[in-house]
């Protein structure tokens, strides 16, 4: 079935019809408004991601479930990096008119499941047509007690830095969908992400991690956030770099460009001072999320990247410039 | 100067550096979520809306800075029509890599000149490459006491309805630009719309208005959304319509198809009960916006237009549909 048999107004209908009713929604779909509440003592984050076709995905090789879990997962990564808790999202689509609706009932699949995962509930957005592709918009709202948001720029001298899962996973699976390659964990990584939204609540809960950040655009990258609002350096080893098995299988000789570089592993990073890492660690454990020190905070600036033997390493490129 | 020599985070410290402080803003641009808060005993009002290039607008007669203004616009609209203030806002921007980065200054003057005038603030969003066309999602958040909050679903049999300015204009506008007028009300009306923001929250506080909308899509299919979610119908009297003297003049033997369907207006539809009009009216006269009765909401069903003797009057299309 074409999109233009149900319309607009059929399709928001369809979609509005799988919505829960929710506490912290005061005034779902349906007006020209959703109205929401932080609970008491919290504040709301609030963050907006864009997925354009053949920027950010490619329908070839893309299955509607995994895009619409990976574009409600990447806006939930940025909340989780705050600390706070999902609770709502709106929804935005730009629609070929010659789209089945089909594959629009298979992308809401998608986001539905990641939804009800981590607890976000849809209420509102917009749909229109598009000439130029899928066009995916969501803002993702989440809350917690501003005292405990985790900041990027609150990094201090002499913390140390830790990153949760491997590192490389999600981009060395988009070269092997590129290549051709249609099943795996590495493109799995990539296509359908996990935020890290317990872990994430869970250490601003804990009151022992300085910045935190996603690793959304690479790990040279996103430190180097960190470091610049912060005001300080980072230095990483780049040997205690967590790289999972299936990497180290396809990335080559030098393992650690990908690595370092490469994005989209939606991992957390983060700071906190040396002396707790064994809280860390043992928080993380419960968690059941592998969690590693890569380096340390410097009174320098910018990241600096080291060999075992305490040479300088440096990589082919750094971080993801939408417009480089 | 083409975007690529900016870059993603130059764009992004460009635009972040013109951004005010406000108290109702926790943690504004530069963290992976912005942190807000309402005032106490207020909720949020939240709305997002999409503008596609060559669907939305066409650059060929849309100019950066008019642009930039009714991006924002019709997102406050939306939060007008709820009676809120608006408070911050949040601008997703898909660029094409040609795109000159004097072109997004202009949209961005546009933009914060709008978001001046009605407070509200720019928190987050994302930028990233577009491969077709200019891409905008707006975010806007607002906030008023959820007992004033104005519903589609509240219209009661009896009731009056009401509409600010005039109806049209927008819609002709259009046209004109499509046969290459360039100047003129009309045009103005279609590439610089004005949210009504104080009215919007006039009314709500005022607390004599049942069910309110704004008209976007076009006043046959608006108000249909009115009667649909509070379970009545409506009768509009033609020739009550609101019409300009700029439209009387280009609209043609028949001014009603366009008053009726044309969208854009962003104008406020709204019902209220009998013996309320000279209250609602005195108070509109205050905020000096023309307001005008124009039927009343009714037992049946969806909206009946009457002609002055009386008989039914039967538009050409009714509503815009962006799938139709």
């Amino acid at each position: 079935m074409k999109l233009a048999e149900v319309g607009e107004f059929g399709l928001i209908r369809r979609i509005a019809e799988k919505i829960p009713a929710h506490r912290s929604v005061v005034l779902g779909i349906g007006d020209d408004a959703a109205g929401i509440l932080p609970s008491a003592g919290c504040i709301t984050l609030i963050t907006s991601d864009m997925l354009l076709e053949g920027v950010h995905f490619d329908l070839s090789f893309s299955d509607p479930i995994s895009l619409g879990r990976k574009s409600l997962a990447v806006n939930l990564s940025d909340l989780a990096a705050m600390g706070a808790l999902p609770r709502q999202f709106l929804l935005s689509l730009g629609l070929p008119r010659s789209i089945e609706v089909e594959f629009i009932d298979r992308f809401m699949e998608g986001v539905l499941a990641t939804a009800r995962s981590y607890g976000a509930i849809l209420v509102g957005g917009d749909t229109c047509a598009s000439k130029s592709g899928l066009v995916i918009s969501i803002t993702a709202l989440g809350e917690q007690r501003p005292e405990r948001v985790l900041k990027r720029s609150a990094a201090r001298v002499g913390d140390l830095v830790f990153v949760t899962g491997t590192l490389g996973d999600a981009a060395a699976g988009l070269e092997l969908l590129q290549r051709g390659v249609r099943e795996g964990r590495l493109v799995d990584r990539q296509l359908a992400p996990e935020p890290r939204v317990a872990a994430g609540a869970a250490l601003a809960d804990a009151g022992f991690v300085h910045a935190m950040i996603d690793v959304s655009d690479g790990l040279v990258s996103d430190l180097g956030h960190i470091c610049e609002l912060s005001g300080v350096g980072a230095k990483v080893e780049v040997e205690l770099l967590p790289l999972s098995e299936e990497y180290r299988r396809v990335c080559g000789a030098d393992p650690y460009p990908l690595a370092l570089s490469g994005g989209e592993d939606y991992e957390l990073l983060f700071t906190a001072a040396p002396g707790q890492e064994k809280n860390v660690l043992a928080l993380m454990q419960r968690l059941g999320l592998q969690t590693s020190i890569i380096g340390e905070i410097t009174d320098g600036k910018g990241v600096e990247l080291f060999r075992p033997d305490g040479s300088p390493y440096s990589p082919a490129k750094s971080g993801f410039d939408h417009f480089g």
